[in-house]
């Protein structure tokens, strides 16, 4: 929810009280202490003409999406899934062909990360579809990742280029006719992969000090790291991995990739922090953006020097 | 969703493998075991137009019915529920007021059952409230009470009056003038009462065979017992219990209390079968309403004598 979604969260958070030893509203996944393990819990819904349009997107790549981001939510706290649920509200003209074709790409993804589906509601809607997934996950008690552990002095890494998904979504809001690095981009925004390994992996190190998956764009998200750790950041613009697919398509389009990288978001890699050599102690790319600073503010460099960002792109002072 | 929802379950189901040890969808929760205690999921969708109309229920009814009916899916299993996590999609008229007065029924019934909220999602609708709540609970390992353990020889029980919420809803709907008899029975349709303390109870007597709640009315409900048992029923339609307020109303309205206690649905009683002493192990009221059968099928007494039942009520062979 683009405006309140705070402030009613905010009004929830006074009405309940979280028990001792839990971890509630404001992380990707609450934490729940059990026999010698955690269980992870996240939900996310997602609305038509909200978060997807039936014109722009195949039901299968539909129902893979709304089960990647859940995934993604285990991924980020270094868990492993264990079982989702989905509830879904269709109306007449979605109930029999699409529900299926939806359900064929919730059921592939599934079964590439071996998650079985245990359960959800199905129910009429009057107009549009509304799709709510739960994801449920374990991981060994105390070792999931919040968004609160960053420490002064850390590296900020993601664990792949940014941007791509957002050069998709624009592929299709714009219409461009399929080429393959159209396609290419187009598939990375309807078919994000959940750095479900990666996530484990990163927990396994014991060196992580914060960790998120990146949905809104890191120029949204890190906010939440700075912001629960009590920490500022310095992010070096010219490090932000960018694909080569990305680099070319905006060269042929004269789009920003420093914008699609930093705010355009769903790209579903992780964003973390760490020390400097945690590169050295998994083996898949990490690339270092930044650094975690005292000073509680977010901070953009470009080769070194200080630059304002917005909208319009960086400008030196 | 009236026509469609088990042949998409069912084709939900030739899609995913339930692993060894769970059970998955079909029952009121999912049972995911984990060490020394099994953990119960369940998850209903709310959608306005649907399941409410913001014109005939305020928010804090809402909020309060959205936990209840989930709630109750854990009481159904004989299980304590330990979290619930809430999505919310609201259009803009719905993102201030009615969302907080929502939240604070929501958190009225969350206290009453010491049940925190530990998660959820908001976003925007473009049009209709859409409401998903997922709920967790846990129960001691393999004593979850499903729907498949009815035997032949077992009373059928229930825990409290049927027809109640039925005859609620059709005062709202027939926008019947407030009365005590009137308030009585729609509150009884706004606030149901999940009946976690006697399902708790009814699982520790060990002698349960079948249990769930009353979200359709026992007409339907019990089939899906009868179903997952491979059993059936007879039920002795003189021995339904209807509360004082049900049979007045019925009097002044010339309404049909049968009809309202097999098919109006949504009392969330429980159901349940076991040893016709059953309730001399508990200190709440069972009223027992039939038998379990080996024929498969359900059959209506009345007085003794077998009757047809439909839509217009029962009529002697």
């Amino acid at each position: 929810m683009a405006k309140g979604e705070f402030s009613l969260i905010d009004f929830i958070s006074t009405h309940f009280k979280v028990p001792e030893g839990m971890v509630g509203i404001g992380d990707d996944c609450a934490i729940i202490p059990s026999y010698g393990e955690d269980t992870l819990v996240s939900t996310d819904m997602l609305l038509e003409g909200i978060h997807f349009l039936r014109t722009k997107a195949s039901p299968e790549d539909i129902g893979w999406k709304a089960a990647a981001v859940n995934l993604s939510d285990i991924a980020a706290m270094g868990g492993v899934p264990t079982a989702t649920f989905l509830s879904m509200a269709l109306p007449a003209d979605a109930q029999g062909e699409w529900a299926e074709r939806f359900i064929v790409g919730y059921a592939e993804i599934s079964r590439l990360y071996n998650v079985p589906l245990l359960g959800g509601d199905t129910t009429s809607s009057l107009r549009d579809i509304a799709i709510n997934v739960g994801v449920k996950g374990r991981c060994p008690q105390g070792k999931a990742i919040g968004r609160n552990g960053a420490k002064v002095g850390e590296t900020i890494f993601v664990t792949g280029p940014l941007g791509d998904s957002g050069a998709g979504l624009k592929a299709i809001l714009e219409q461009l006719p399929s080429t393959p690095l159209v396609d290419h981009l187009i598939g990375k925004h309807l078919r994000p992969t959940p750095r479900l390994a990666e996530g484990v992996a990163l927990r396994q190190t014991e060196r992580v000090g914060a960790m998120m998956d990146i949905s809104d764009g890191i120029a949204s998200d890190l906010r939440h790291i700075l912001r629960c750790s009590g920490v500022g950041a310095t992010i070096e613009l010219s490090s932000l991995p960018l694909s080569e697919e990305l680099r070319q398509m905006c060269t042929l389009h004269d789009w920003n990739p420093t914008d699609l990288a930093l705010t355009a978001g769903e790209d579903y890699e992780l964003l973390l922090t760490g020390p400097d050599n945690l590169p050295e102690l998994v083996e898949f790319p990490l690339h270092p953006i930044g650094t975690i600073t005292e000073d509680r503010e977010l901070c953009w460099m470009h080769n070194g020097r200080k630059v304002r960002y917005n909208k319009k792109g960086f400008s030196h002072f």
